[in-house]
């Protein structure tokens, strides 16, 4: 069984990992488990979610790490940038999207790597991001073992974070195109999803 | 204080309420709750919502009444029949989207309302439904006080309801088409959200 943690805090947007947990956990060889630095967080919308781990009790052997972005990522977790770096470190697929890559700017967790975010003139203060050069002004990319994404690009990063743990095309069109287009759209140009 | 009432079942759809939640409860006039037909419940996705309210307990006086699909509508409750049928004869707007439609169409929700919703084949043995000539093929329709839409039509939907609840052209602008087109995409077309 793959296992994705998807870590949130407060206040933090609800679309952003939406269509990503929901692919992955309908999967039969996936499993999503969530984590935060207290056991209780409410989503941007208000939406109560009560996390599975706190962050010094998430699991080993992670499949993906994925970060939902929203307006509480200025917090100092000593564990939590570990726990980052580790899997950083280990080639683990990284998912950092909005105000979770503010966080890995100021962490110093973009080093060595292209990247994204909402806006990179909000990080000019972090002494430890010293890449500036390896920002693209683009909706969300992928180097390496990380993914980055502004916040209003939930579904590109959907995509990249798919294409990183080498779904099929056939699964990413389903996941991802079958939202922009919307099923009307989508089954003109490929045929009904649900009946192929 | 505007109240607007989420309701969701187990298996919910993570993305279908997100853009629209969000919006609603980041405005200072409005606020977002949550109900559900049992304290605790995990969306598609895997992730455990704490409710707000049992059915029993919600609060009178809603603004609005959301229904977020997902893969439970099969459920009966009298009660949560009851409290829809409460909204739409008070004219409060009411939405439902996905599999929250087929749970209107099974319950007679329906009638009198031109509507859509995933797949009209899979309410042909619902007696209560009885105006199918009223279904529309497309992602989502407003009639009267009552939005119905298909599980891919997240954005489409949220406008509808903004719309129902006449809210500005701009402040729709900036919740719907934001995310449609991407950060880039949009400020290309109308300038940089953030600094207008």
């Amino acid at each position: 069984m793959k296992n994705a943690l998807f870590i949130m805090l407060d206040e933090y947007a609800d679309w952003e990992g939406a269509y990503l947990a929901s692919t992955l956990n309908q999967l039969s060889d996936w499993q999503v488990a969530t984590a935060s630095l207290k056991s209780t967080v409410t989503s941007i919308g208000g939406f109560k979610t009560k996390v599975d781990y706190l962050i010094p009790e998430v699991p080993q052997n992670l499949s993906l790490l994925v970060l939902i972005g929203g307006n509480s990522w200025q917090v100092k977790s000593p564990e939590l940038v570990q726990l980052i770096k580790q899997q950083l470190i280990s080639q683990t697929p990284v998912a950092a999207i909005c105000g979770a890559v503010d966080f890995l700017a100021q962490n110093g967790l973009l080093t060595g790597y292209r990247h994204t975010g909402n806006a990179q003139y909000l990080w000019q203060d972090f002494s430890n991001y010293t890449n500036a050069n390896d920002f693209r002004e683009v909706q969300a990319i992928s180097d390496k073992n990380l993914v980055t994404a502004n916040g209003t690009a939930a579904l590109a990063f959907t995509k990249l974070v798919l294409e990183q743990l080498h779904f099929s095309p056939e699964t990413i069109k389903q996941s991802v195109e079958l939202h922009q287009l919307g099923f009307y759209a989508y089954t003109a140009k490929y045929g009904n999803p649900y009946l192929n």
